[in-house]
């Protein structure tokens, strides 16, 4: 039986050391902070996880926020302009947020309590040669660190070379849920998008609003806002930005509860979408292979970075069961057999942070059309399947024409 | 809904064809031939339909055959040389060998009743621009004419620049079937193979003898001899071959009757291992897509073609049904969606042609070992999975290790 060690301990690592502990395989996870120093530390995303992913976690028996009572069934649609739209698209299974705090630490206790090995400690460059020769694969799973550097970045689709966005993402108290409960997905056109998030934290039941900003658009004035020194000013200027551009958010709004609901509940950075290689021979002989965010790195916009992880976790997990030898034949399988959806994820995130003619259009006209927004909305957890629908301003046109949209 | 012409109706084209009907999916299948110049023909091939195939025929209500009937449960092996070896493996769902020259007229039939509309008669090469432009998509299914060249040949794993084996293909009378029922592979190293099919055909329960033979190594002998100049001769030579080299069938003739079943019942022939691109650009800015033959082209030694182009057919048929348009984007899934299946059966065919060592090796441990030998028949409808096996000495330790079997 195969000895993997894992090198992060995100979705990615944990939902891949879960799946192969179900299988009694050998697993060590090395993870820079303690579970503790996670549940304590900064909010580190605000990705909800879509169904498939809810399903991989509930066959996992990890399955604890179940999405009816911590999810929501819809994505709400505000597209500003001189005459804005506003449509609904519905989840055929819902969606669910729950803060990564809460998630992380306890799929850690799961993993223990099932056998897998926690080791504790930041992994150094020079430290893979030792650890590859500890494991039969070494998964590097954190875009964190140098080790992601093992990977080459591949220049071509889903790679960029700056962000094309700055994000101010936090958990606010004071924004009741849109009706029916679901993501408010509310875009200002030149200026950047809010992705409204319910979610399930520490706090209870509060709202993400990450905000996508534009460089030089204006809403990343909030980037640079010290939220420290000034709490209450930092609330106001996200309220004002609301207020000004986000109207059907803003309107749900208290104006006398509404405030971050804790410093380390915010996070401001910005990500430069990265593709790297799907794997790298080590010292020796043996292989690292790249997961998550060390594989791909996505913009948040559609949300696809943890879904995406832990469906590469389960391609990778299932390659393993499969493999005589974890060679570099393995290696490739596991490229072949989970880039449509990996790389589907990143060249649709892509396509949203800059949107073409054809996708432009294409919000006008879901607006119009309720089942192709569904559609449209279900896709988040078919990544591979959107981008087949948006690569091409045919293949958008001939998705409408399915839905009774004719070009017009 | 996309109009799909096919050019070429063996399995490929015919599975493909009946798999978009289901769907109502206009479609025109290209035959040189009519389905009685098909019928009254000579013997196309001896290739036997494995689980997965007939699976898909009994799913398309064309399963004419069922293997229970006519179908056998295992591979009986023979290995010459100093020391013999012999074992059986046996399949977990059992194959079936009917002559193609029954198969693919019924499913003319069928494709016709269901609405598929049938064009007999040759395409030339400067007619496919016309044809491309009557379709949505024009798929290459027939190796045979000027059309495969269509798509460039890939040099690299699974193509070869000469035949390495020599053909003579013939069904016979009087040769008893083995016990149980099966194909017998008979190995007589550096002379070549026999594959010994039970197969029914037009004269009923016959046996399908494909002399699989090297260049030069005597056997070929076959491959010149005049079969209709001298029938009786034909049949002693034979026979002699038999005795000489394939005892375990040898045993199993009977003097009094065996001989071939008819002139036409005899094809001898060489193939050229070939693979090529999955699809070419057409003026007018439609694409060709490759099937069977016109995509790979394998020796027959481990009965991958037909297999193979019955897979490949049902995963341009599933990529047809969920693709907008059918663009380079949809070629591209198309090919990388049956790349492990095809690519593997062509490379396992490609080992098994020019054994190394460790292949060597592992008919001797499957002797010893039968679960090892089930594995490695039932493998026979999993060419991805039997090339993961073979692919490196490393992983075919690894699978008889799997089986209790340790290197000595």
């Amino acid at each position: 039986m195969p000895d993997i060690g894992i090198i992060g301990a995100g979705v990615a690592g944990l939902h891949l050391g879960l799946l192969l502990r179900r299988h009694d395989i050998p697993v060590t996870l090395y993870s820079d902070r303690t579970p503790a120093q996670i549940a304590a530390g900064p909010l580190p995303a605000t990705v909800a996880h879509h169904a498939p992913t809810l399903r991989r976690e509930a066959a996992l028996g990890v399955g604890f926020w179940p999405a009816d009572t911590y999810g929501y069934t819809c994505h709400h649609h505000y597209v500003g302009g001189p005459r804005p739209l506003t449509f609904r698209g519905d989840f055929t299974s819902p969606s669910c947020g729950v803060d990564h705090r809460l998630v992380l630490p306890a799929l850690t206790d799961v993993f223990q309590d099932r056998g897998g090995e926690l080791r504790t400690g930041r992994v150094a460059a020079d430290e893979v040669a030792g650890l590859a020769a500890r494991h039969d694969l070494l998964v590097v799973a954190t875009g964190r660190g140098p080790l992601a550097d093992l990977f080459p970045r591949l220049d071509g689709p889903g790679s960029a070379t700056a962000p094309r966005r700055r994000l101010c993402a936090g958990l606010y108290h004071g924004v009741a849920p849109a009706e029916p409960k679901g993501v408010t997905l509310s875009l200002a056109p030149g200026r950047g998008e809010l992705i409204e998030i319910p979610l399930y934290s520490g706090h209870g039941h509060v709202t993400a609003l990450l905000f996508e900003c534009v460089p030089g658009g204006g809403a990343d004035a909030l980037c640079s806002l010290d939220q420290r020194a000034g709490p209450a000013a930092f609330d106001r200027a996200v309220r004002a930005e609301l207020a000004a551009h986000h109207p059907t958010v803003f309107a749900r709004t208290d104006p006398a509860r509404f405030g971050l609901t804790g410093p380390l509940d915010l996070v401001r950075t910005a990500i430069t979408p990265t593709v790297r290689a799907d794997w790298a021979e080590l010292p020796g002989g043996r292989y690292a292979l790249a997961l998550g965010d060390a594989h791909t790195v996505v913009d948040p916009i559609v949300g696809q970075g943890a879904n995406t992880a832990s469906y590469s976790a389960e391609v990778v997990a299932d390659a393993v069961l499969d493999a005589p030898v974890l060679d570099e034949l393995f290696c490739r399988r596991v490229a072949r057999r989970r880039a449509e959806v990996v790389l589907g994820a990143a060249r649709w995130s892509e396509l949203m942070l800059r949107p073409p003619e054809h996708v432009r259009r294409l919000l006008g006209a879901m607006s119009e059309c309720r089942s192709a927004a569904d559609e449209f909305t279900d896709n988040f957890g078919r990544p591979d399947r959107q981008w087949r629908l948006l690569a091409t301003p045919e293949r958008t046109r001939a998705f409408l024409a399915r839905h009774g949209v004719l070009p017009g």
